[in-house]
């Protein structure tokens, strides 16, 4: 047998149950954080796309450009192994939670209920959630947040966006990291960019380097308008 | 609160009816490839880690150094949407069978089962499989393959060991990819090299460019060992 054979299976469906309790709860989560008057906004992404440094950067831009206390400013950090995200985003001074999951892929709604209880939230303004390094998982668990943005490591590749067509749909905005570097490694950003468009029209699109601090500022003007 | 707090959750239990038959198909596998004389590798990483580019590289020196026919070689594949790196690998002629999830974030040895059905086993001496792209799921779900390689992205970061301890505990052989542009976005490879060795002191370790072709000779002498 030469060539492709493609094996299609089933789309999966998440344990119903379990589904639908992870959906009651980020129900309930949302109706606290906007009692609260707090702005949620779950990261996800695979591993090393930068979440945590895009995270970092707009935080301090709000602190530095917008008047934002550090104290206003939340962050959830979900890991399976350490809390060295945590740590990073801890040193600006805002309040930071690391969510050590034990392994497991993704973070739940319960995980975000329990970590709230731990933050002081009639101070918390905005409130940043990191999802564990995944680009699949976490796309069947929503966590409450009013909105998720896709972090896209643009030196990984052209093909991210059509690999992870389901993760695409399910986001309101898509961060495009490392754009700076993506030309030396070949990859075409404006490939991304209309893969995404076609596959997620609503979602607002980014192109942003972390890393030398390109696009931060739109993102960040858009996650406050 | 200001500063890290953590909070670790019990280490996931794979339900166990599902683990155990997985377990048990794995090692069916095991034999049927046992008795059939073909030695199986399981590739896996992070999305963008390079796992294609480095199997593709793998299969061109086998077929163009080592005398292997390609009907000799099998590739199945697996994703969650597309068949792109199945396409790919089967331009050079081996045995390719694409696996896709439909969403599932990783591959169970009941695809395997499946893929080899369609596969002539009687021709074949190497296998090749590629996981989902995801750096935690499927480190819990053994395929019947003789050896797992673990595939990291240089390039996404000193941390990648240290912050996945468990996946790298359970693979045979690592391959850090992407060294050749490790310098220029500031990452340590020796770092993730050391990381490696502490965290499972058995697993061999390459230092790999897939895109330039430093150390696949190396590795695939392991391969063949």
């Amino acid at each position: 047998m030469h060539g492709v054979v493609e094996m299609v299976y089933e789309t999966i469906k998440i344990n119903k149950s379990i589904g639908a309790l992870n959906e009651r709860l980020a129900s309930e989560i949302r109706k606290v954080l906007d009692e609260a008057g707090i702005r949620a906004f779950e990261f996800l992404g695979g591993p090393g796309a930068g979440k945590t440094s895009v995270i970092e950067r707009v935080i301090q831009h709000l602190i530095s450009e917008k008047g934002f206390k550090s104290k206003e400013i939340g962050y959830i950090g979900g890991d399976v192994a350490t809390s060295l995200d945590t740590e990073r985003i801890a040193k600006l001074g805002v309040q930071a939670i690391q969510i050590n999951t034990g392994g497991m892929c993704h973070l739940e709604s319960h995980h975000i209920a329990t970590a709230l209880k731990r933050l002081d939230v009639s101070s918390l303004k905005l409130l940043f959630i990191e999802n564990v390094g995944n680009l699949v998982c976490p796309t069947y668990f929503r966590l409450g947040a009013h909105k998720r943005v896709l972090v896209l490591d643009a030196a990984t590749g052209e093909d991210k966006v059509v690999k992870h067509p389901q993760t695409v749909r399910e986001c309101n905005i898509i961060v495009i990291n490392k754009v700076d570097i993506a030309d030396a490694v070949g990859v075409n950003v404006d490939k991304l960019v209309s893969d995404a468009r076609r596959v997620n029209p609503r979602a607002k699109i980014f192109k942003v380097s972390a890393k030398v601090g390109i696009g931060i500022r739109e993102f960040a003007e858009e996650l406050l308008s």
